[in-house]
């Protein structure tokens, strides 16, 4: 809509499209709370107030009108579905705007993945930003399927919908100089950078905030998050399906410094996103737990739009987008419509009117595991024992972070082979590389995982997401591999040569090509599949995942072999003690 | 300093070059004040917290630090110095950076009085951004120095220190729709866009900020500020030389808007800035009126640099530019210490350290009164009787309105004239065009000025800067004229054929090249040489500054005639009344 339509219709002298008549509006600008008129022309806010004329017209009868939730982090790809899926699932819980990083994607199909996400979200209810993924491949300690150095990443800039850098995991890159990292940030300068410096204090702080990053969402106590907020870091607070920080998080949030609060949820499976919600669950989570409900929804409004410069939403008043969420009970907030850009886009939780279905050639992002498994056969999982004690990734329940153990590890018949002892809950892990054909297999022990039998498999596995199985016997691990490999990726749960089930994720092995609620019932029995063999495991196939990722403390496996993390150096599998 | 160097220091791997040891940090971003260093590497701050080296220090011993204040919208040319000698004036109590309008030179050289005004300005320890002055001319029923439209305005954009287009004075023709103004908000989309929306309400009001204004400095009552802000601007609390309005607006700010609150000067004069101060005054008062004093800089530091999405300044942190002031009273403020980009550039009130001396090409700004004195003489002021009654613009004391009065004026013996009546105080007024050489004379009665005898002359004349004259008699008037002209601008006190006082402006007839003490000495001066003739306004020189200026009612003068503000179009001198 033209400017010298927008003045026309808000000084009143031609009708509106929409009035949103008798809602009381949660002002974000001035806290207040106040029965108004909201009218809309084209896609955007035009007035608030009486007297205006209007083509449609909705009675709020005094339900709260807000601004649309802004998700300030995630990671699209962890819902498992594409985004015009994942904006059914979240759009109708009232978010209609999310900072994406498409880390995970990139790591697969580099730019090709970028892009993608951007195509494949253009003209969605959901409007869809994107932050350049900062750190592809996370080190070089594993194989992915991309490498995005500073020139790479600058070419995302042109895009209206890229913001800026996102989170730099390589903050020891960054605070220690690393000039290749240290490009990145001048190719992103005067930009937004996003920062994820879990543990980081005092002057290592001081340097990473100085280098120009800008907000921070792994924080797990109030503590760092003041310690942030002084330093004038935006501090992102996350409730994700794994990490759950909000509740620890809260006490940090005074009424000095909610301005620069905000909320996100990182990464969340689909049956938390179906079942526990989106940002209106944190919303509620928060005044739950106390907070002032107009400072609980700036922080998933006003507060984000302000730190990612989104000037023109973050809040119902004129000019702005009309992304508006309307609910009946501020202290249970359930959003009953939401309006993405003026139009009526979800009703009682459900989508509502014609979503657009974005058409774009995804041939670059499906057939994305590159193995060649005529290569492949069971031997490649054999562990030659040369030593006594083998390093075992030890799962803790519940966390990213492993036991770097040691144990002794049972021989075969001929004491040739190390292999698996399923009644100590010592089964083999093995990371297969499946970008590059290169042939890497990665290979160790890990406690925890609780099969008795068979193997599961999977292409998810963070951050350079390789193939990796978990098995009590060979033959289990490869018929689990070979399922992956033959659905384009996904997961696979498989007893001898017998494949018990499988849940393809073809996009890039990290999304399925089907509805958000399809896949949730696929992910429930598959992990039923996973616990009849064993696993007690909440989700063992997002354990799973991260038990490849090199980045986290303190035993991990990938493509090249056995991390310790605490030394961020490779390590042998045998141990002479 | 590059970014390699900065993150060294900030981790503490190299010396700093300054350290700002144990003073009291107000901390805008979570209200908190407490002791800690602040250190300081190139222009930047780079950490906060101890354990650093330094090349320097400085011991506060538990003085505050605060950011450098921003003035968030000021007319320099009101200081009547050039922008080197105005910083002088303002940096030493605590301003670091402005967001000025040059709209004053603008009306009398166009574009190359923006470009004057910018190249000046260059690298002084105040930061002098320059918004593109929107309403230039200010109207069509006077004649400016320039016209600049949307395409000239636009050219501006590419220079770092202009951040978008200044207050859109004209907001009827925004509001209504006017082609050549919604061209200029087009042109400036999706950058900032500050207002001036006196007395708008309602819906007027929802269509000035839906077509993109954000800002507003012109409210006068809390009523104004409070519906500007629930609409989501800004609002500017204005105290100038003229306009005082902060006391009055205070009321209106709240814990949950004060984000949204700024502090603006506007325009000050010489001596309100010597003796009065800059921001740190309004600061100072707005504390004394019992205002929290983290929320009162908030609103001379973090909330204005949000607002012009100034992200390297308005706060005291790692990577923001160290522009910080000290002092030891935080219930009065008196900036002991200014540090601007790192370097200590005033002590107690004092300018120290080496300041640059712009070296510009100002020939394009002198000159700037284009009267051809030989076509003229005392003829030029004869006012042919054309009726009974006249209009006569009504000075209303401390106001910029006027009335517009109906008054039998006298006449000459031969009855052919229409003249003054000293003892009723009918003064004549005249506006001469200065700019183009047109021969434009405005002519009119003015009623309040109050002198007896003799005649007063500027070339401040908002908003088009022509040479207005009030007298008493014809040969005065002249006297006083061609003594503006012949300093090439500036103010003049002429009684017959003498002159009795004049301040040369010669930079574009507003501006005067001698530094901030002096004209302030020389204003004194002249004002009581006005008053030795009769003037017992405070500033007869402001005062007639505004009577040529068309869009404040009631009744004003421009070189092209009488205009009924109210009506909004010309009017004759005399009526059949």
């Amino acid at each position: 809509m033209d400017l010298a339509q927008i003045v026309k219709v808000a000084r009143g002298d031609a009708p509106a499209d929409l009035a949103l008549r008798n809602g009381k509006l949660i002002n974000v600008y001035t806290g207040e709370i106040y029965e108004t008129d909201v009218i809309i022309a084209g896609d955007k806010v035009v007035a608030l107030g009486p007297g205006y004329q209007a083509k449609n017209e909705i009675e709020l009868g005094g339900r709260y009108v807000a601004p649309g939730f802004i998700d300030a982090h995630v990671h699209i790809e962890s819902s498992m579905v594409t985004p015009p899926q994942f904006a059914r699932a979240v759009v109708p819980q009232g978010t209609t705007s999310v900072i994406s990083d498409p880390h995970e994607i990139a790591n697969v199909c580099g730019l090709d993945g970028i892009h993608y996400m951007l195509d494949v979200s253009d003209g969605l209810p959901l409007t869809v930003y994107v932050n350049a993924s900062s750190c592809v491949p996370a080190t070089q300690m594993g194989t992915a399927g991309a490498e995005l150095d500073a020139a790479q990443l600058a070419t995302l800039l042109g895009h209206p919908r890229v913001l800026g850098l996102a989170e730099m995991m390589n903050y020891p890159g960054l605070i220690l100089g690393d000039p290749s990292v240290l490009a990145k940030m001048e190719a992103f300068r005067g930009r937004i950078v996003d920062g994820h410096s879990p543990g980081v204090t005092g002057q290592w702080l001081n340097a990473y905030v100085a280098a120009g990053v800008g907000s921070d969402h792994e924080c797990v106590t109030a503590e760092e998050a003041t310690e942030r907020l002084r330093l004038g870091m935006y501090v992102f607070m996350r409730e994700a399906t794994g990490a759950r920080n909000l509740i620890d998080l809260l006490p940090a949030v005074t009424p000095e410094n909610s301005r620069r609060c905000c909320l996100c949820t990182d990464d969340r499976h689909p049956a938390d996103l179906l079942d526990s919600g989106h940002m209106d669950q944190l919303v509620r989570m928060a005044i739950a737990q106390g907070l002032d409900p107009v400072t609980a929804i700036r922080m998933a409004t006003l507060n984000t739009a302000e730190w990612f410069r989104l000037y023109d939403r973050g809040a119902v008043a004129p000019g702005k987008r009309a992304d508006v969420v309307v609910f009946a009970d501020l202290h249970d907030i359930r959003p009953e419509l939401v309006f993405s850009g003026g139009r009526l886009v979800a009703q009682e939780g459900t989508p509502v009117g014609d979503w657009p279905v974005p058409q774009v050639d995804d041939s670059h992002v499906r057939d994305s595991v590159h193995v060649d498994w005529s290569a492949v056969d069971e031997r490649i999982f054999h562990i030659p024992a040369t030593g006594p004690k083998a390093r075992v990734i030890g799962i803790i329940k519940d966390q990213l972070v492993t036991e770097h153990l040691i144990e002794e590890v049972p021989r075969d018949a001929a004491g040739q082979y190390a292999v698996t002892d399923p009644e100590r809950d010592i089964l083999k892990m093995a990371v297969i590389e499946r970008h590059r054909g290169t042939g890497n297999v990665g290979l160790g022990f890990i406690h925890g995982m609780g099969l008795q039998a068979g193997a599961l498999a999977a292409s998810v596995a963070h951050d350079h997401h390789n193939l990796v199985v978990v098995g009590v016997d060979d033959k289990s691990m490869l018929t689990a591999a070979r399922a992956v490999g033959e659905i384009g990726g996904g997961f696979a749960v498989a007893n001898g040569d017998r494949i018990l089930d499988r849940l393809p994720l073809p996009m890039a092995g990290l999304m399925s090509d089907q509805p958000v609620e399809a896949v949730r019932d696929a992910q429930d029995k598959i992990i039923i599949s996973s616990a009849a063999l064993g696993s007690e495991l909440h989700d063992p196939f997002m354990m799973m995942g991260f038990m490849a990722l090199e980045v986290i403390p303190a035993l991990k496996l990938t493509d090249q072999g056995l991390v310790d993390v605490e030394q961020f150096k490779p390590v042998e599998l045998f141990v002479e003690r």
